[in-house]
């Protein structure tokens, strides 16, 4: 019998409605046939309650008692998934991390997945139950309770998959599918069928926010295939999977990203080994930056540009305010009214010339290009963050990704649609 | 180096500021040398808000979903509490009852301690960490969460004291003892240095609500010392203890129960076996009662009386019914109105005369006897509910429990404090 496994995020199991509507479409599956192996995240907002009561005890709570605490978010809403099954007819039994036996390494927070003994599930499943396994969550060697970190439940669907050979692994969000762009962007933006792997970790590392790179990266490396589609619909949504070799787009999708500033340092001293000190200092203190740029040296001086997640800057500051008074840069300038726009297609690397077009049709549009990076299926520039929609649907539109239809209100994702159901009440 | 199990009740660890004076009063003992344990219920009322979530999606939760999504009550706080003791300087760990190896019988949502293997508690103390352990919850040896049902964390504690060899298990709740009588009702009740297990059970078993009798049974058993006292007052509270077999009270205290309803069977036919077919039936039910009384027959047919708690009627009527047209008994009465008095007392049984002296006492006051039942430490009798507080004071003085100090309104229970303050507000 083929075996899928199906993760939900946690606005899908937001209320009871919710997680009754999520059970029927599981037991829709069994009903077909489907081994089911169900993934959730925890219901709702409930992580960010949890995390605002630890803060209340203590501002800085203890890793391994965190994911003590997180973890029963997971917990909650994977039993009551099971119950909502079992009010259906169907037998369902619910895991922990620990239960499946999802061994991690012991880094707490942020553990890695090191091992999935599935015995259990399995068992289980033999049984024809169907399986709930909390997601985000695992168990050291110890017997210790971890979290996975950012886009854990994803990573743990995946891992499953992996670990199951599951036919496919399905994600759940409150969006239909991977866009060749945000359509609240650009209106005419079209839902892909499928993109490769390379492709969306592309997109996700640019700033499209539907999947997690990170179990983009492990589906790759187990050649899992992924669905991620809307926990609202039924309609199909996109497939991400091997390349297929014989059609690429040049162009599949154009990604933005306004969550990062740009920092110039003026007037560095131009000596060897200077800037890997000062971004050594920068990685020691954990600070992700990207798109560093040098200009041309002058009477033995230099500027360095680089751009930084916001958030981040609060860490960043005292990194370069040592950097002032002990390595002699003069000063530096942030501004963080940029964007980065990307354009990513596998087809690039036999398609010379798309940086070109782009520089072009953002020339014609009036958009100025600050900075530029390039991999060997993207290429990225910063720009003003006030040409973004300009930029945006100038570029799909030149690429030739434009949709027929427009991007109306009636195909808001299921979060927006509940929220303005719940206004109308 | 002595050590010392103490259990929180949710009402003690209702918010964050309760969690952090939990946590100084467990460092304090700390600082003085003591190995300490702590047992935590769930906070405040999230059992309820649980079973709640449970009941949305499921009218008859699955008891193995329902023991995975209560036992996230207790993880909640007890990491909570761990993270409050870390905030104050000293290493804290908090243990799922997994993780302590509390392992249980296999039946859900009242199982039963079987094991403790209590390893990681001691590996943990002896790295001077507090230890702070889930009550009211398991494992079975096949790794499934079970919960031991009402009064669970007690019995949690008491066990863990018994497995651990503790000097004593402090029983933390709202109230600051055991007293003689419910001070709310007899203002002039006593607060008891100490009582014996025997008669605490017979209290608890009464009515008097300050210690579930099954930790109680459980420490008597494995001889552990309890200390029942206040989460929010430093004052010695009441040691629950072997009798101290050279002066025993006559009467230690007094307990009062408006939870059960008299039931009457009129007209049951005086065959030999027939009660018992009825008693039988009603144990095939799980429905408990109590003082059981049967007149004498007369023609053939007698009465027969006996309590049942209230909440259980709705489960107790169609076993009447059924007797009724079966069995030729001609109907059944109800009395929702009536209260079980009971006086408790060790000394009782060197003491013949208590129940006479009751009985004058009660007849002095105007009070009826409807039913009588005894041990050999206690002496219940029902009387109409209305006249439960001139009862309880009358006996309290005949008996000379009466203290020189009058109950008054700043002696409030915590819970009862909190109200007013949140009120005040």
């Amino acid at each position: 019998m083929s075996l899928l496994v199906a993760k939900f995020g946690g606005t899908s199991l937001a209320t009871s409605e919710r997680v009754i509507n999520v059970a029927s479409r599981l037991v829709a599956y069994h009903e077909q046939g489907w081994d089911v192996v169900a993934v959730v995240s925890a219901m709702g907002k409930s992580t960010d309650d949890l995390l605002r009561l630890a803060k209340s005890v203590n501002q800085r709570p203890p890793a391994r008692e965190l994911d003590m605490l997180l973890a029963t978010g997971e917990q909650v809403s994977m039993s009551i998934l099971a119950m909502a099954i079992e009010a259906l007819g169907v037998g369902a039994v619910s895991m922990t991390g620990a239960q499946v036996g999802i061994v991690t390494t012991n880094i707490h927070n942020k553990a890695k997945i090191s091992e999935i003994k599935a015995e259990r599930v399995f068992r289980a499943l033999e049984q024809h139950k169907i399986v709930i396994v909390a997601g985000f969550q695992g168990v050291t060697r110890e017997g210790d309770i971890t979290t996975l970190g950012r886009g854990g439940s994803d990573t743990t669907a995946v891992a499953l998959a992996a670990g199951l050979d599951a036919e496919v692994c399905e994600i759940y969000t409150d969006v239909d599918g991977v866009y060749t762009a945000d359509p609240r962007l650009v209106p005419r933006a079209r839902k892909l069928d499928e993109i490769s792997y390379d492709e969306m970790l592309e997109l996700a590392a640019s700033g499209a926010g539907v999947l997690q790179m990170r179990s983009v990266e492990f589906a790759r490396n187990h050649g899992v295939v992924i669905h991620c589609r809307s926990a609202f619909t039924n309609s199909t949504g996109t497939l991400v999977k091997e390349a297929n070799t014989m059609e690429q787009a040049i162009v599949s999708g154009i990604a933005f990203d306004q969550s990062e500033a740009k920092v110039t340092l003026r007037n560095v001293p131009d000596h060897v080994g200077l800037a890997a000190e000062i971004f050594g200092n920068i990685a020691k203190a954990h600070i992700n930056i990207d798109m560093i740029v040098q200009n041309i040296s002058e009477h033995g001086y230099t500027d360095i540009s680089f751009t930084s997640p916001i958030n981040e800057l609060e860490r960043l500051r005292p990194v370069l305010d040592e950097a002032i008074k002990r390595l002699g840069v003069r000063e530096y300038l942030v501004d963080e009214s940029i964007a980065k726009v990307s354009l990513v297609g596998a087809g690039m690397k036999t398609n010379p010339g798309v940086a070109a077009k782009m520089f072009k049709v953002l020339a014609k549009n009036g958009v100025n290009i600050g900075m530029i990076s390039t991999s060997a299926i993207r290429v990225s520039v910063v720009i003003e963050g006030e040409k973004t929609e300009l930029a945006a649907q100038s570029l799909h539109t030149a690429f030739g990704l434009d949709s027929s239809d427009v991007f109306q209100e009636t195909q808001l994702s299921g979060e927006e649609l509940a929220a303005k159901a719940a206004k109308g009440r």
